[in-house]
């Protein structure tokens, strides 16, 4: 069955990689008209499956079909193509010098592991799926058991767009099953990369198989990570309630179920008292809210039961008792010197559970600083002045995450062509890409060079005339001029 | 020993990677210019460490320089860093849109293993360890045995480099010693990536070490591949002698001891006793020259005696009997269908010796396109209009290298910006990346986003003025423009 699957995908492959960039973006976009036209069936049982509100999952399916449409537009642009040309010169002394010509072309199948905290936006036709098909890539995407009807639903309208395409079938396949299959697909040998969002343990494993191989690949594995905040004192002397209420609300979002989510908060020992006063305030009337399964209220549980047992934490506010699905936010403190004891304290907890440290010093936040586990984000609320004063804190905290804020918080991430999701191990396996903007199709693509092609035989994007009008690079230069 | 030498180099990270575009590009000049100013020391002795001709030698320490100087005018330039720059907008419904801008940045010390076959222009001021210092990398070379006083002295070279542009010492350091130094230095916790030239079986190690850290780093082992040549009748019909002789002297340059060394020669059956004596004629004056040291040597005639064991082959010419130190050149001949069956004969010969594999339709070579290894280069002789109708095989053979040439032979590489260097698992570890040309510095940087950072605290490439001058993608668009 999976070397069906797998045959079925290379298949297409061989097709799908050289249909035109036009044809390319046409499907794309019906993708996302097909999914906009279901958007009546799809939300509601998007909700049933994810007991996330109406209203969140109308907007991630905007927010999905919007990615959709930003790919189909890189796509007809070309210039993602990175189309370079080193034009020869025959006359060149001591040896003429060849023509060489080099482009993007796609690695061959990937297989997607979706998300459980995105049914649409980090799933089916979320943008893993999507960026790998708009590099040309066929995709095998393993379907959440989280949930399972929202995917084949949304797997069926890919389907709809790939007859309705005239593409072969084997462009996009939908598959069902538990651990075991999932490891089977990245362990196929005609697998050529792999994604993944999720949890460290189960990045880790897919990436552990992947390199194990005999031919080694790629895994995009985005684990997620705490998004510390680190709070300086000139700004918290101005805007202490408005930030405790900001942090709040971030921490709380979606029940804390977002790979941004900021579980971890610096704050002087200066403002220790305040801060706490102003963040419990905020947090005091927070009901809990459905988590996205059982299975995950649960293990959120158990973090808290774990962290109660630590007498090195004073809690601020406490979880309510367990329950089945609801996951009640909980904060507690402690010092930078116990947290800098224990890597422990450094594990995500999925859900809206926050540790807020509190140092003495910025000598202390520059040992945080250097014990810190790789990170998506990083954010400083500081006064312009004062962080200038810790250059050398940033400077450092630069190497331990892909995204660094100034101002707002890490939840919310922008789709477009800056946005890099994506840092240091163990946030992802991977700290060179991004899984969220337009440099997720990267991931599943790679240089080929052409010397001395024939004009006829080679891509249009490679062709003295430039049919596409893209941007490339020629002796150096960025230019859409043609090769004379 | 170790640990200190991760200390120092980690150290000078943190000041290195923050020094001016224009520093670090006078840096790498100064490099070149002291190793130019040493040119009648060096040569000699890579001579005498290598066995190697002195013109060669002289000609790869003027390729050595002009990848040094090609690699600082893309620093200065600023292109390689793909500054990306997606504005804000305060008035965005339902919510402001964040001001986000991207960039590349260093990603730390990087342990880079020197080649044997070219111990100036893949060694110690070879491409990798240049373009990784042009990253803002830090460097820890471990040098190779077979070249190591040459490695010494251009180590000498590249420090008198360091003092003379204050540069902190930590950001080159020469490692001597054995294979247990060079997997402590791949294991250490603060080695960030890893470039190797060499063996399979050394890169292989080296990738399953990184793979296996606690943090896992990429490993950029480029290993070699047997580089095959497709001819097909229009074109031998009218440059058979020709042709023949050229790929005799690709296959013999250098006693055959290049990465892209073409091993395997595809030829139709209805050429197969022409082409067959036109090689014979072309190679039966070629004495045997001298190999890199006697392992390499010993190692080349193994081989031999391996395939004289193999009945499938028919010899062309033989090796000489074995000799210490000069390779005699050999070739074969063996059907495709013989070749077809046994993986042992897809094998690296490192080496002048070629397998010439004679098949008899289209078809077969369809079957060949499907089987064969991952491959630096892939030549194609064919004549415009017979590869036109081989357009389901190039499609295939697309999928099987990281360059693929029309005209003349893989040797030879160009540097420049179009030029891939790399190629499908097993001739790299990772087809994403080239090592030779500027795409090579892409390798040791990663992307990070400043999501409203103040103008003050951005880094030159991502301010409104643009006072770098470089080109950037601002929404979407590439341009030198200011940012209003």
């Amino acid at each position: 069955m999976i070397d069906d699957i797998f045959a079925a995908s290379s298949a297409a492959f061989i097709q799908y990689k050289n249909i035109p960039a036009s044809t390319k973006a046409d499907f794309l976009e019906k993708i996302a008209e097909i999914l906009e036209a279901n958007r009546p069936t799809i939300v509601p049982l998007a909700v049933e499956e994810s007991n996330l509100p109406e209203g969140r999952i109308n907007g991630e399916l905007g927010r999905t079909t919007g990615q959709v449409k930003l790919f189909a537009s890189m796509v007809r642009d070309g210039s993602w193509l990175e189309a370079t040309i080193d034009p020869g010169d025959s006359h060149r002394e001591p040896l003429p010098k060849a023509d060489i010509r080099r482009m993007l072309i796609p690695v061959g199948p990937v297989v997607v592991f979706g998300a459980s905290n995105f049914p649409l936006a980090f799933s089916t036709a979320g943008g893993d799926t999507i960026s790998a098909l708009a590099a040309g890539c066929p995709v095998i995407y393993k379907g959440h058991p989280a949930h399972p009807k929202t995917s084949k639903l949304v797997a069926e309208c890919i389907n709809q767009a790939v007859v309705e395409s005239k593409l072969p079938d084997g462009v996009f396949i939908h598959v069902e099953g538990g651990i075991e299959v999932g490891q089977a697909l990245v362990k196929h040998p005609a697998a050529k990369a792999v994604a993944f969002t999720g949890s460290f343990a189960g990045g880790k494993a897919l990436y552990d198989l992947a390199a194990n191989r005999d031919e080694p690949i790629p895994v995009y594995a985005e684990m997620g990570s705490v998004n510390p905040v680190f709070t300086f004192p000139e700004k918290l002397e101005n805007e202490l309630v408005p930030l405790a209420q900001s942090y709040v609300s971030s921490l709380t979002l979606g029940a804390g179920q977002f790979c941004t989510n900021p579980g971890l908060i610096f704050v002087p020992k200066a403002f220790e008292i305040p801060f706490e006063a102003a963040v419990a305030d905020a947090i005091k009337d927070l009901a809990g809210s459905p988590m996205l399964h059982p299975g995950i209220a649960k293990a959120y549980y158990e973090s808290i039961s774990y962290y109660q047992t630590r007498n090195e934490l004073k809690w601020i506010k406490v979880a309510g008792p367990q329950h089945e699905i609801h996951g009640s936010p909980a904060i507690a403190s402690i010092s930078a010197a116990d947290w800098l004891s224990d890597d422990a304290f450094q594990q995500e907890v999925f859900g809206a559970f926050a540790l807020m440290v509190v140092y003495d010093s910025p000598n202390e936040l520059m040992e945080v600083a250097k014990k810190l586990h790789g990170q998506l984000t990083i954010t400083l609320w500081g006064d312009i002045a004062e962080l200038k004063l810790h250059a050398a804190l940033i400077n450092l905290l630069e190497e331990k995450c892909g995204r660094l804020l100034f101002h707002g918080v890490p939840t919310g991430v922008e789709v477009g062509y800056a946005m890099q999701h994506g840092g240091p191990y163990p946030s992802t396996t991977d700290s060179r890409t991004t899984s969220v903007g337009s440099g997720a199709i990267k991931r599943f693509a790679r240089p080929i060079a052409f010397q001395d092609m024939p004009q006829e035989l080679l891509p249009d994007a490679l062709k003295n005339e430039n049919p596409l009008k893209i941007v490339r690079q020629v002796n150096g230069k960025f230019t859409v001029e043609k090769i004379k």
